[in-house]
């Protein structure tokens, strides 16, 4: 079963901002763990959400889960990409697609902010 | 050495994305490791940070950690999050107020997006 993970982010009209998201593919695939590790942003960058699906279904997902990369998603975000789940899931029956669940809340956010918190408090006595 | 952690998110008119950050708020003051842990909102939501900032140095911290709750901050963010943290140094001479680094990118990241991967694709055979 050829399981593709499609990593969505809102998308900037930085490039900073999404290489992001592509660095964090970078270490998604390293780990062997999907077939396929495909970004794609909800707007302001490319690929877009359907053609991102497409390229996972051309690639031969036959299962795609899309993965808000956002720490909370808000009522909005979440309808419009189950809306694209649906789009996609119509457009391609054959393949199974899942929409997981945003980042937070999660233990491990605890323990970034914590770690990011002591870095600046070093800061504090140089 | 009184240290209070500002903790800072974009802020939504939706609650429920707000309340995000007062449950993190809520997760690290169990940890006791902070003095104070105020959140606050770049926009859209309250407390200001300048408030916020305010109401740490009221509660008398010496020390207050800046900490953007952003998966990264783009320019934008990062000079009007740096804007901030010079106004409320220049307010409270006597405090200080230091700037920590966004969440992302860090190698736990990668470990929360595999877990909520791995959730979603538990549903494909359900």
């Amino acid at each position: 079963m050829k399981t593709a993970l499609l990593l969505i982010a809102h998308g900037s009209r930085q490039a900073e901002a999404n290489d992001d998201l592509h660095d964090l593919a970078d270490r998604l695939r390293s780990t062997n763990r999907y077939a396929i590790v495909q970004p794609a942003f909800l707007e302001l960058a490319e690929p877009s959400i359907d053609e991102a699906g497409r390229g996972c279904v051309e690639q031969g997902a036959q299962r795609v889960i899309l993965l808000p990369y956002f720490l909370s998603a808000g009522v909005h975000v979440r309808r419009d990409l189950q809306t694209y789940r649906d789009r996609l899931a119509r457009t391609f029956p054959a393949v199974m697609f899942a929409l997981a669940e945003p980042l937070g809340p999660h233990a491990l956010l605890v323990e970034i902010v914590t770690e990011r918190a002591a870095e600046a408090e070093a800061g504090f006595t140089e």
